[in-house]
């Protein structure tokens, strides 16, 4: 059995090893919008009522126009992590899993769990005929590493002509729908691709997230997941926020982003990665800088596999990005 | 492929079949609270960040209470029917599975997907050792069949010598506590409960729902359900809810229950079970009382498998009472 992985957002076991109240705590440790869009009126019926076709159709179809996916109708799903349980039965078990490494390290448990074979590859030409099942992450947790969508169109060309299932994780691709192969759904068979809800939005917590495949493979998850898989709420709150104008969202995350970035620049740290809504920060004392920031209570991500990277998500306001600074200050000038 | 199941709140297709807006029919084929219970605050911190172990057990600490389970935690889980879909993961796949029937249609469902092979058995006497898992739902949906707990505690004793899994579905549980087998579920290894939120407090589109069994298969059904599985509002809302006093709720529903009590009976109709959330009539000719009803744009439940049964739901208030006894005085008129 593989150990459960930590995530960002364990300010609670942070607190509790350095003080502080959790809610004081500056959150840098999640890859999410830290300003959550507001929350739209949410009809009572959408509470009471189990799910209906029409409010699960609704939702699909907005989601359809925001992914740009036409007629075909993502797969509303309780969270990306959802199907990630449900891969294991996707894949062909007589062949080993690839996945794109280093990337988000549920995806290797969900297999090992399953008892699976997994090879953590470090680039697309070492996912082979061995493999039956691909995934990579674009743009990548936590280095950011991105791929166009010609390279992973020629990528699963390739596989599937060795039949071998690919999976595309856009969770950090909503600022830049240019790289999303979302569009192409209908010409490529075969591929699956995963949308997250909660991370461009700020809505984490609501459990929403959308598989985009052909019909007979979301008929599968579908029917792994069971009926009223996603709550009458996050589908009501989605389908009203995926036909609204986005581009605001963007332009605050982008400033958000630009404020980290101005922020890690004048403290000299060296940025190797990262998407919109994180950086990636290459130091050889990264876990002695984590534990700085955690004196002021500051929570950045480490990662047990990279000992000198650091994950640094936005902080909600300038004042975030100021204390920020200020920390890193009395880091540097201590060195 | 077991086709899927046609289960209550298609009022949707009513509509479309009798005429009317769906928002003008009385849907009574649900067995849900038709009044929800007033949403509380929710924070918008239970929207925006992953929901957080200290969230998750303060609503398993709300659900310990609310079941009576004391210190052992029930896991919160997206809806029963997502750990009804994992069941057959935790069966003996090499025994086969007894479900008391007629019951609750997705169970059979899930183990047939799994290629499991399912007896419908009619008496718990027919629980036998060739079973590996045994499904009872107590009270039963649609009959209102039900056994006291000192006699599905002998059952379990039984089945623990065969080394048996005893899964005792108590959906419709909550106004009846003196039935329930979760405060005993310490001295109970082997025994797995189901338990429901959204009915008793007329919240399913909420999705979430309690497993109650001995830590080392609930950690199973976490490990299956992988991390977040419940939303960051439906835990907050449970926490509140379930920690509030629910004599009130239980005792609007007694109410809408003698009224739907009175208009069966003044119509004549046999009422051959039920539980505190519906009734089961028993008519001769049920489906052209559906229809009937229908064509008064009042949609109640018809089986399948059991073509003289209607299941009939609670109307929200009087007035919806006096739509039914009307529709039923038309009915018996033109007899």
């Amino acid at each position: 059995m593989s150990a459960p992985i930590i995530h960002g957002g364990g300010i609670t076991a942070a607190a509790k090893a350095y003080g502080g109240k959790p809610e004081d705590w500056l959150d840098l440790s999640t890859g999410i919008n830290p300003n959550p869009v507001a929350i739209p009126p949410i009809p009572v019926r959408a509470w009471h009522r189990l799910p209906d076709e029409h409010l699960v159709a609704f939702a699909r179809k907005a989601a359809a126009g925001y992914y740009g996916c036409g007629e075909a109708l993502p797969l509303a799903v309780p969270g990306t992590q959802s199907v990630i349980q449900l891969l294991p039965r996707l894949a062909d078990r007589s062949r080993r899993v690839a996945i794109l490494s280093p990337t988000y390290g549920e995806y290797a448990r969900a297999f090992e769990l399953a008892g699976m074979a997994v090879d953590k590859v470090a680039g697309l030409e070492d996912i082979v005929a061995d493999h039956g099942l691909a995934v990579v992450v674009n743009p990548n947790n936590p280095d950011g590493r991105a791929f166009a969508s010609e390279t992973l169109e020629r990528l699963w060309k390739r596989l599937r002509q060795q039949d071998t299932v690919l999976v595309v994780d856009e969770a950090f691709g909503d600022t830049d729908p240019s790289m999303s192969l979302a569009p192409r759904i209908f010409e490529m068979p075969g591929l699956v691709i995963f949308r997250s809800f909660g991370k461009f939005f700020g809505l984490a917590g609501m459990r929403l997230g959308f598989a985009i495949a052909e019909e007979a493979i979301l008929r599968r998850f579908e029917e792994w997941l069971g009926p009223w898989a996603v709550s009458g709420p996050a589908l009501s709150v989605a389908e009203q926020l995926m036909r609204s104008d986005a581009a605001p969202i963007a332009l605050a995350i982008a400033e958000r982003r630009r404020g980290l970035a101005v922020v890690l620049e004048e403290a000299g740290l060296m940025v190797s990665g990262g998407t919109s809504l994180f950086a990636l920060v290459t130091h050889p004392q990264a876990s002695a800088l984590h534990a700085h920031l955690c004196g002021d209570h500051i929570l950045v991500r480490k990662f047990d596999y990279a000992p000198h990277w650091l994950r640094i998500g936005l902080a909600p306001d300038e004042a975030g990005d100021r204390r920020l600074a200020m920390s890193l200050r009395t880091w540097n000038a201590a060195q």
